[in-house]
């Protein structure tokens, strides 16, 4: 069957028929409607990402219908409409994933397919407020937003939350989980267009991070975040850690301008603050996360779709980080 | 009455009256039997705290029997035998002390003094299995231990703990909590003796930091711990952040050689750490901490006893860092 087949690193996906092998017992066959990509496709094809395997399918996020299962146990889910986890093998403890966890599109053929084989496991019922290029734009992003934010970040009620560098596909999510269980949310970006697009999702309040003492405008108009999610780290942390509120939490679910330059020990201590990690999250997150968003209706954001066949476009477009919101494609 | 007066920065205390004021309402005079030395006290000799006021007593640990109230309502603590929690004003967030929060012995005269006046809802009954030294040895210490070990820690039975540093009151006491709830707990000391006494509380490894290669040691023959109780940070950091479990928490209580020369931010996210900051505690902390000495039995270790008049000797004590356990003065 066709898929989007990375056959070599730094070299463009090429749509070509490849071969799924046997659909196993305690899998089932999902003829995908639509999937999503993320920035982990991105670095797979630049060779950014541990234990690469060519060639692959890529893609984490998908979203179809069960059209075979490999033993006659399951059949009742044949026909189902189904978002599918792409994690596996997370392991017994919730505080941390397991050496074997893995995700769709590497090791295992992934959902820029026009079918995948998924453990029965990692399906759920597509939530039915959503379109298809909704609901595969929501899995990984919205699992990893809900460990971060609820999970490890704990977020409760009438707190105000800070979330760094809005626009892409957790950072998105984040906002929404965050208003929908009625915290009070900010926002920063370098993007006076993404913080408007954020002030329409809910946030009360945004600042431009390239802006000199954003913090102290930050602290006047919005006051101290009792949590903060933030994938950036790098220089931008100590600031970071100087307006978290006494007793605060920083989640980082990424690090993608480095490590700080300085932690300011005596702050962590005296205003006993929690600088969290997070990553991907666990079948119970996964789960969390869709009785969250089945609850609020909350509806993923798209920047863009694309067919299969533009797969190089879309990923293009997550190259260039002008999006707001998911980049899909439809099947 | 007499107590140990700081009078000017970097001399010595000195023995000699001064005036408690006017015992107010909801305040009791306790006529003290023992106090302790912290750390606080020596810093606060050489002007590292803020918000020094001479002169003043020193003295943040004490116990003894309370000679006088300030309103009739409060004659039932009359002739109690009391534990006094160091500190006041912690507010209404467990999670992070209040801006007004204090703690005994600057900005208020302390414990090394014949007499102190304490709030009333400071004090808490005497443990009955303590000695008086052992009951003045046990508040700031153990507050902070417990908070950083379990409110903050979050300490299960069955989990690994390493207790870095062990020695001071904190770690010794943190050690003790941790073996007391069913931990396994290693520590480190770059003295064997001290490696040798911690055993004898408990410890089932002990680890010299000085040692080239010891957290691989570690790893082998203890393995990662879940919790990680820390003063130190400095250049010693990396080796926690990368000793920790998955899923991991590391807490600081302090930072006494500085700040970590690079946080791995990668490691952070991808183990799911939490790198926590704890200083003292709450009421809650401090109530919590005597139901657990209580239950188990637990007795602070005593370094060295002094009288009141030998207190520059017991500073000096502390100076040297040679202690394991608790420095007290004798009233």
């Amino acid at each position: 069957m066709p898929g989007l087949l990375l056959k070599a690193l730094k070299t463009p996906l090429e749509l070509a028929d490849y071969d799924l092998g046997e659909l196993k017992p305690g899998y089932a066959k999902v003829a995908l409607k639509a999937a999503a990509l993320n920035h982990r496709d991105y670095w797979i094809t630049q060779g950014l990402y541990p234990g690469i395997e060519l060639p692959k399918v890529l893609g984490s996020d998908g979203a179809g219908v069960v059209v075979e299962v490999g033993q006659a146990d399951d059949e009742s889910w044949l026909d189902q409409e189904v978002i599918i986890n792409p994690g596996s093998d997370w392991g017994t403890n919730e505080a941390a994933q397991s050496d074997q966890f893995t995700i769709l599109g590497m090791p295992h053929h992934g959902t820029f397919s026009t079918h995948i084989h998924v453990p029965i496991e990692a399906m759920r019922a597509k939530p039915k407020h959503l379109s298809w290029e909704e609901a595969a734009a929501l899995p990984l992003s919205g699992v990893t937003a809900f460990r971060a934010t609820m999970s490890q970040g704990q977020l409760r009620p009438g707190e105000k939350v800070l979330v760094s560098g809005i626009g892409g596909g957790v950072a998105t999510l984040a906002l929404q989980f965050a208003v929908a269980v009625g915290a009070e949310v900010a926002v920063t970006s370098s993007s006076e267009a993404k913080l408007a697009r954020a002030k329409e999702l809910g946030a009360i309040a945004g600042f431009n991070y390239r802006e000199e003492g954003w913090t102290k405008k930050a602290a006047e108009s919005f006051g101290s975040p009792n949590l903060i999610i933030d994938s950036a780290a790098g220089k931008g942390y100590t600031n970071l850690v100087a307006i978290a509120a006494p007793g605060g939490r920083i989640v980082n679910y990424g690090a993608t301008t480095g490590a700080p330059e300085k932690l300011d020990m005596f702050k962590l201590f005296w205003k006993q603050l929690k600088l969290i990690g997070s990553t991907m999250g666990s079948p119970a997150d996964f789960r969390g996360m869709l009785n969250l968003v089945e609850k609020h209706e909350i509806r993923p954001v798209i920047d863009q779709v694309f067919s299969l066949a533009q797969g190089n476009e879309a990923l293009a477009r997550m190259e260039q980080g002008e999006q707001f919101g998911k980049i899909v494609l439809r099947i």
